[in-house]
Order: structure tokens, then sequence, then C-alpha cells
């Protein structure tokens, strides 16, 4: 199966555009399982890699020097985090990242809690002069990668979406990434485009790497997103086939199937524990109805 | 909502008076989250993470020198956890300690395996001559930390919490430490006052960190009563308002809402798997009528 | 309780023995819990302990140079697991496997995606030349460990478990190791000997570590199994008196009870994230008569 959506498209006009074009990617990650490669943080790299596979993805840690840069010129997406950015896992992002922009493999970085702590944040700059593909992060963060504040409490944010919507768009046109900010609204922009997108739970935040997992979705999104783009025309499933997806379409995307999983999970959850359960299970069974039901911008 | 505990009970005199001001603490800790840094081995780090957050802590686990010593200096607790010591966390669990001593955070030391392995045994023992707020461990532990014993066998302990009574109440008198062993009877002592506390189960000790978790809840515990020692005696909580907590209070506390709500979750748990989820689930709706009906001291 | 099984059935030629030695080791882990050292990869080591004590072992994730070697010396049984081999990793395992050697523990030795990532190749083959008494792996890690292919996908294999007895059979021969090849039908040979075993759900395939997992709980066998050929011929208990056991049926026995358990959890699971909690449950209550209702050879 090859993807194809409509160029016409691509700017995302309408609800129904971009559920369909995000379902034709969800169809896309599991008839062609995106490789993923991730170097993240210890907290998070378990759950990480079990999101990974339940949207249908591979998952693959590779995170020293030496291999991370190999792999990341064969793999079809990379997640670099900066959870808890060790030494060597510091060189093999630096390593990976540049793999990445040699080879063409989509990449993310997710600034954790950059802002105040030194080590990550000038990492962050040096990472983000490479021009990722995507950059997510909370408001904090956005605001502190675009050179501004002095980033949140931890891992948390201190500021709102919309107080980081210019700093987003500035990050957008100055790396050509497309930038995601994260919150009970999620805001994607890619310094052209912006849409604001409602899905999700609360219970997302109480779990840990509820928001760094959904990195490593936005990568195999990407990568998914890549196959189509460099895909002919031709395709055999007429469903599916609507023109080339690009970052922000996976970006959107992503967002849409991992949220309404998580709004799916927390109908079914007792609390925090259970809906890390039940997350994984709807990620794994959802289907396009689910997304054409609830899917609602903000 | 500032909470005052009266001082008269500060010698914990009954149990009413434990579960109150147990109870006055939770409702601080989910009122004023505190940022709880924790420098932990890797098996436990997405555990312990997530409990912090099931019991309405804010967790970070900031563990690379350069930052972990400005992060000690901000957070409201934190955790030094000897499980997995790799080079770097152990040069960040140094960092950490002096910064929190310097800036009077309060902070716990779990000495995890000490005894016969050689690196972390010396490292504890440097650590714990930093005075730290509260040390817990397993008999075995403490009584290798006091210096005497040979350790346990790997996390398992040999000895009864009887048998590290003496070592506990030494350490806590040379290091000013309040000094918590673990076991089906949970001893805390500060050298005066001792405490044995009966609730829990035993499938805590079926799931890995289901020991180490604790300790980061006790750090958020204790910064939760940092700031009731800071506070002003003007109360808006008439029900909270029960004079300061010190750090034999907070210890006691996060042991009672942690082993009480193992008790729930394994009324509803069918093994060890569903256990931790029931578990994150119970901490995370723990009431103050759930530990009125079911604290017990041994 | 000592178990003997019997001599003249080492060769495992039946069904029923097979089952029987594998409940009879099964009882003997539960009995005597064997203290498992695991050097494994980050995004598994939660799972791996959890699993371990699901199972009835004890589990102890000593990975430091400096600690790793002495205390392979009295482990019962120790993992080697290149998922993530960091460089203290990797000097960690090489001083616990002259350890291991040294001193008699067995040890398995599971080359995660070797093949292509160069660092982890060149420690897999340094490692197996010192004579691990298991090696587990999936067709294209275990070829490649032997010289041929150029690995699989990542963690993906890209060949079958018959392409790949060939090589299991050469590694086996030259190195003196049971040799398991992991897939939908789990092959064991030591050389001579060689079983196909059935059991097994392919949800253990979306859980990180599904199969990371088995390895540790394969050294959990080995070190009951070594017990037993220690063990004098006097027994206490009839039914589990049945001979020695050898590390092929230990690898037998450890696929048994782990796949029986596989499919006993994927019965009551709705997806992948309830699937892991289930199977440790599952683990935790497995009965001889499970594995008598279930096992089968292919």
């Amino acid at each position: 199966m090859t993807i194809r959506l409509a160029p016409e498209t691509t700017a995302a006009t309408t609800t129904h555009d971009i559920v369909e074009r995000s379902i034709a990617l969800l169809d896309r990650v599991r008839a062609q399982p995106p490789l993923v490669q991730c170097i993240t943080n210890s907290v998070v790299v378990n759950f990480t890699a079990n999101v990974l596979l339940a949207v249908g993805a591979s998952a693959a840690m590779v995170d020293i020097p030496a291999e991370a840069g190999p792999f990341a010129a064969v793999a079809s997406g990379l997640l670099i985090n900066l959870g808890t950015p060790h030494a060597e896992q510091r060189e093999a992002m630096l390593e990976a990242a540049l793999s990445a922009v040699a080879h063409g493999t989509s990449w993310v970085l997710d600034p954790v809690a950059i802002g105040s702590l030194p080590v990550r944040t000038a990492l962050a700059a040096e990472l983000v002069a490479h021009r990722p593909t995507l950059v997510r992060g909370n408001p904090s963060e956005i605001i502190a990668l675009a050179g501004g504040g002095a980033g949140g409490r931890g891992v948390d944010s201190t500021d709102t979406g919309d107080d980081a919507l210019d700093a987003a768009q500035h990050l957008a046109r100055t790396f050509g990434s497309v930038v995601a900010i994260s919150g009970p609204i999620d805001i994607v922009t890619d310094g052209t485009r912006t849409l604001r997108l409602a899905n999700g739970d609360a219970l997302l935040t109480r779990v840990t790497g509820g928001g760094c997992a959904l990195g490593a979705v936005m990568a195999a999104f990407l990568g998914a997103a890549a196959d189509t783009a460099s895909t002919d025309a031709a395709s055999t499933d007429a469903a599916a086939s609507a023109g080339s997806a690009d970052a922000f379409d996976a970006t959107v995307a992503a967002i849409t199937a991992y949220t309404v999983a998580a709004e799916i999970a927390a109908e079914r959850a007792s609390g925090p524990g259970s809906f890390a359960a039940e997350f994984v299970d709807a990620l794994a069974k959802l289907t396009g109805d689910q997304l054409r039901e609830r899917f609602v911008l903000a």
C-alpha cells in the first residue's frame, strides 16, 4: 500500500481533511512499521518503547556513540529527548542528529526541562541549529529554546501555549522546523500554518512519559509521511490515496492518534496506574472511526 | 493553605495524632506539590516518577553533574538512591547532597544493597557524613551503614528490623538524621522517638521499586513538612491547623500513606502485575478516611 | 527440599518428561529463590526485575565495574544483555563474565541487535569466547553471532528460526553453550539435542522486554539447575525427585514456564498494555497443572 495525500489539501483547511489524513498516516504506520530510533531519558524509555509498539511502529533505543550515527542513517525516524542527558548520550545525540540530517532521516527534538539547567540548555541550542524536522516541548521549553524566559519548574511549564506561540513561530521560521507546543490545547505551527488541537486528557500528565512518548510517536509518523512523500502516485488503496503528507501533517496526525487514544483510555481507567495500561491498549486498537468521532479543533 | 501542627503533639503520642498529622501532610503535598529531585537507579526510576505523580508531587530526575547541584538548591526535596550508581550519578549525588545541605533542602539517602558491594558502600559512607535529613533502608543496609555486618543478599535483607534498631539509633544520633527501617513492621527513629508502623502488604516486595519509590515519597513529605515549619501561625484551614511538622512526622506520614495505599491495592490485585497499577491508582485516590480506618501501630 | 531429576531422562525424550522436569525446576526456583544478576538494557530493566520477582527469583541489577565481578562470584545466575551497552556496562559485562566463568556461575548472553551495530557486535564476539552457559537471541542475532549475516532490522529478526539452526549448532559446539533461538517456535539446541517448543503468544512481541526478560528467567532456572546438579541424591521431596537437571533442561523449563504464562495472560488481556500486567500475574500464579495442560512441542 502506498499513500498519496492530495496536494491541495496539505493546508489542512478542514476538520474532515485533517482526520482523514491522520487516519491514512496511522494506517501507513501499521502497514509499513517505521523503525524509530530513540535517544531518550531513562525515566520514560520503557513506556516510550511500549507506546511505539502499540501504535504499530518498531522501536530501537540505539543511544551510544559509534552506533547512534550509523543507525540514524537507516532509521525511519529519530527522537532526541534531553530528559536525562548523560555524557555518552549527549555525544550520541549529536552524532545521530548529524547523521539524520546527512541522510534525510526525519528527527524530533524534545528539549526537556531546558531553561535554567545548564547542560541540556546548551545542548538543545547546539542541536536545534542542525534544523530538526520537528521540535516538541511545553510552553516554557519552547520559549527557552527560542532564547527567552528561564524555563519552567523542572519538567512542568509555567507558561501557556499561547504565551509560547511567538517563540514557536520564530523557531519554525529560523530552523525550518515544525514546532508542537504541548498543553491542554496542543498547538502545531510551521511558521505559516498553525493548528490548535483539543483532544486529550489530563491523566496523560499524571503518567511519566505521557509527553515524552508522544515525541517518539511523532518520529514514527514523520517516518511514515516521508515514505509517502517519496512514493509514486500509483496507489492500491483508494481510501488512503490523498496525496503526499508533510511534516506538519504527520505531527498533527501523531497528536490526534495519541490524544484520542488518551481520551478512550481515560474513560476506562480508575487512576493513573490503570490509565497507563489502558492507554497502550487503546493505541493498539485505535480505529479510524474513533478518530472521526472524537477529533476536535480548539 | 498553610498547615500548623500543634507543637505539643510532635511527640506523636497517640494513634489519633499521628493519623491526623499524616492526613494534614498528605493534603499539603496535594495542595502545594513539592518538586522532588530523584537521583535513583535505572530499575525503578519510571515507577518512582509515577508514584510521585500519584501522591500529588512533581518529579524531576535531574541526575547529571553540573545540573544536580543547582537543581537541589531549588527542589523541595531530594532522593539519593544507590541502586545502580554509575560514575556520573555518583558525582551528581555528591554534588546534590552538598547543595541540599547548603540550601536547606531536605534529602533522603537510600543506601541500596550496601555492605559487600564496594563502590556503593564507600559512597554511602561519604554521603551519610553530610547528614541526610532521612536515611531509609532495610535492616541489613542500616546495619552496614552504621559500620556493622556485611550487608544483605543483594537487595534482600538478611536481618530483621529489631536487629537493626541499635544501628538506626546510632546513625540517628551521629548524623542528626531520622532513620526508617523497612520491613513488615516499618520502624522510624530519630534517636529519641521510635515508632513501629504495621500497615502494608507483602505484594510491595514483589514489585521492583516498592521500597525505592517510598524514598521519593518521603522526600515529598519532607518537602511539605519543611514548608509547614517555615509557615506563620496564621492558617486558613482549621482542620489542618495543628502546628509544625518535622522530619520525623513527615517520615511517618509518608510511610502511612504509602502502606495504606498498598493494602487497598492488594485487596484489588490478582498478582504483582496488577498490584503495581492498583497501587498507583490507590495512592492517587487515597483519602483521609482510609488512613483513619486502616492506620495501625505495631 | 532438594531436586533430583533422573539421569536417564536428561535426553528429554518425551513431552511428559520435559513437562515434569520443568515443573520440578519451577518449584525449585520458588523454594530456593536464585539470586539473578542482570546487566541489561535501560529499556527493559524494570520489566525484567518484575518478571524475575514474579517467577519467584531474586533480582539484582549490579552493573558497574568493581561491583559486577564480585557479585557474579556469588550470584546464582547472570544475564548479560547487550541492548544499550554504555561504556561502564561494557566494562562491567566483561568483568562479570570472567568472574562467572571463574566461579562456576551459570550465565546467559543475549546479543541484542548485533550484526550491523559495531560496538555491541564486537563486544558479543568477545563475550561469547568466554563460553556462556547459554546464548539466546532471535534468528538474525544467532546468525550474526556465528559470524554470518548482517543482523536484523534493529531488534527485529529478518530470518526464521530454522534459518538459524545451523548457526546455533555451530555456536553450541564451538563454545559449549546451549543456544536458544526465539520465535513463534522456540528452538533449543546444545549441538546434539534439539527441541522445538510451540507455546507462547504474539503479544509477547508487543511488549518491550518480552524477549529480554526471558533471558533473565533462563538465568534463574540455570541457577536452580546448578543447585540440583550439586545436590546429593537424598531428597525429601518425592514428587520433585527426578535426577539432576542440566543447562539444556533449565533452558527448556524457563521457556516453557514463560510461554505458558504468556498464553494465559493473552487470554485475559485487552491489548499489550494489560497483557504486561496479566503476564506478571500469570507467572506469579503459574501451576504445574497449567504447564501439563498447555505444553506442546512443535
